[in-house]
């Protein structure tokens, strides 16, 4: 794909900068348990632990913080199923304008309560019978607002990519070098902006990616090499991951730099959920749990090599976080 | 108390030598929406993140790996009511000898189950009839072994105290001086070595201990001068925090170090978790969130200051974690 201006690694440190101080720089640390278990050694980057619950607070922050002050007054829109609407949301609050959110009527309960908690105006949609793109540029336009895109955006990856570029200088602190770096894929904002700053500083890092089961358009993008959609009338427990299609952008990045796509079921998104509870101690939604949800189902083997596993929020539903509490092996 | 022999900075410096790349350097990581609720500037140290999901790793593994060689061939006993357990069954799996662990019967399943499954043999006992040092003293005597105190030993506490230890060192890497420190109390091993490590290099930052309702023996002693009893035959959801008297050296320590002790209720500790769920999206068991539940409760004012609040572990049931989400503000 011809035409992107892309991010790149010095873009991306420009966001760091910018978010120093407004995002938590989440930690990387090892998991004794989960490296016996998998026969490798491997950190974790909790995103769950990000302002918002989300590594979405990222990009948020970073293209809100840009705008102009008349734009500022404006306010802004997004359309999002919950993560990039609290990051939106929250970022909004921080730099006093206001924040307008188009977010699925099925979307989890805590993610709604967050974003108005945030003092944003939520609007509701079908994600089976409208088009969020759709509504969300008739209210921008009607206001004169920005819209703030959930991942086609070069402000938004660079963002996001910020937690790609922490976990390269963090290993670095403690001398470790990753072989693999694994992270969930919805639109592509996060793994585009963690794959430009990850290879470029550390080239022999392979990228992995995973979707949910009937949302794997971007493997299935990368394999026919051109954009295809999801069928929109399908459903998963990943509710983060829900994309209809990757962005221009994003997939140009993705060709780049992603080495390979794996695909969790619902199952064993949930079971990763349990895991997470159980043995990393930490609170991650399904979506967010996707990569681990990967590995532990042994989607690869990864026997001898040092890893890196990305967590990408963790918004959950008590009622979802129950169920996947009562989940079994898989 | 004199007699004893106290742990110093260098001493704990020494441990934390010996614990790289055996325990978790756990991170500290600030939370802005704890930060927003309390009106301070907040940052988490979760033990619950230590390998075992609690710090009592720490102080096990700095006594085991100082046995001898025939020490080690005895193998090692100790009485615990869970997170203890764990820390010794795995130090002592990790050095390749054999732990004997005296558990109170009612102890939570899942420390148990996570007590056996690193291969230590397990001897119940009733908290409220029978006396566990006893019965583990007669163990030890009559194979020979080693008895691991859980609180009152010089190596115990020093490993202990590298999680404060971190906590300063943290601090100071992203120019964070703390005005306050909040962590539980049982026995007093872990608020004594955190307490040394951080009066040594912060004298001017305040230590505070958190106990349960009903286990307040640590506040009533140092009001007192004088090490008192709790009554045995209470109980408290703050399972890891049952002790019925603090150690001589312990309490020594204390008297040097804490500025104060806080008590909570069962009801706020079990709120605690479910705020850690919600909002820090850490899975923290009641004892563990002891600290966090005192200051959620408004037990003091921290507006304006600077403060760290240890959780010191996530070694939990689920009946007790479904139970804890269903609690309303108290």
């Amino acid at each position: 794909m011809v035409g992107h201006l892309l991010p790149t690694l010095h873009d991306i440190q420009k966001a760091a900068r910018r978010l120093n101080g407004f995002a938590v720089k989440t930690p990387l640390f090892p998991s004794f348990a989960l490296s016996e278990r998998l026969g490798a050694r491997v950190f974790i980057k909790p995103e769950n632990l990000q302002r918002v619950g989300a590594f979405k607070f990222r990009g948020a922050y970073n293209r809100l913080c840009q705008l102009s002050d008349t734009e500022k007054s404006l306010g802004v829109v997004a359309f999002s199923s919950g993560n990039h609407a609290q990051g939106v949301a929250a970022a909004a609050k921080i730099l006093g304008l206001k924040a307008t959110i188009v977010m699925p009527s099925d979307a989890p309960k805590i993610k709604r309560d967050n974003t108005l908690s945030y003092g944003a105006e939520v609007i509701e949609y079908d994600r089976k019978t409208e088009n969020r793109e759709e509504i969300s540029q008739k209210i921008a336009r009607e206001r004169g607002s920005i819209l703030v895109p959930s991942f086609e955006d070069f402000d938004i990856i660079c963002g996001q990519g910020t937690a790609g570029l922490e976990v390269i200088e963090q290993g670095q602190e403690i001398g470790v070098h990753f072989d693999h770096f694994f992270c969930p894929i919805g639109g592509g904002g996060l793994i585009s902006g963690c794959g430009t700053a990850i290879k470029t500083l550390s080239p022999k890092t392979e990228i992995f990616g995973v979707e949910p089961e009937n949302f794997d358009d971007v493997k299935r993008s990368l394999a026919q090499g051109e954009r295809l959609n999801n069928d929109n009338q399908s459903d998963s427990i990943c509710d983060a991951l829900l994309t209809p299609l990757c962005g221009s952008m994003t997939f140009a990045i993705m060709q780049k730099y992603v080495d390979d796509v794996l695909v969790v079921r619902d199952q064993e998104a949930l079971y990763a959920v349990k895991y997470a509870y159980e043995s990393l101690k930490l609170v991650v939604e399904p979506g967010g749990a996707a990569a681990l949800a990967a590995l532990l189902a042994g989607k690869m083997d990864v026997t001898g090599k040092t890893i890196c596993i990305l967590l990408s929020g963790g918004n959950i539903d008590q009622e979802v976080f129950k169920k996947a509490l009562t989940t079994s092996y898989c």
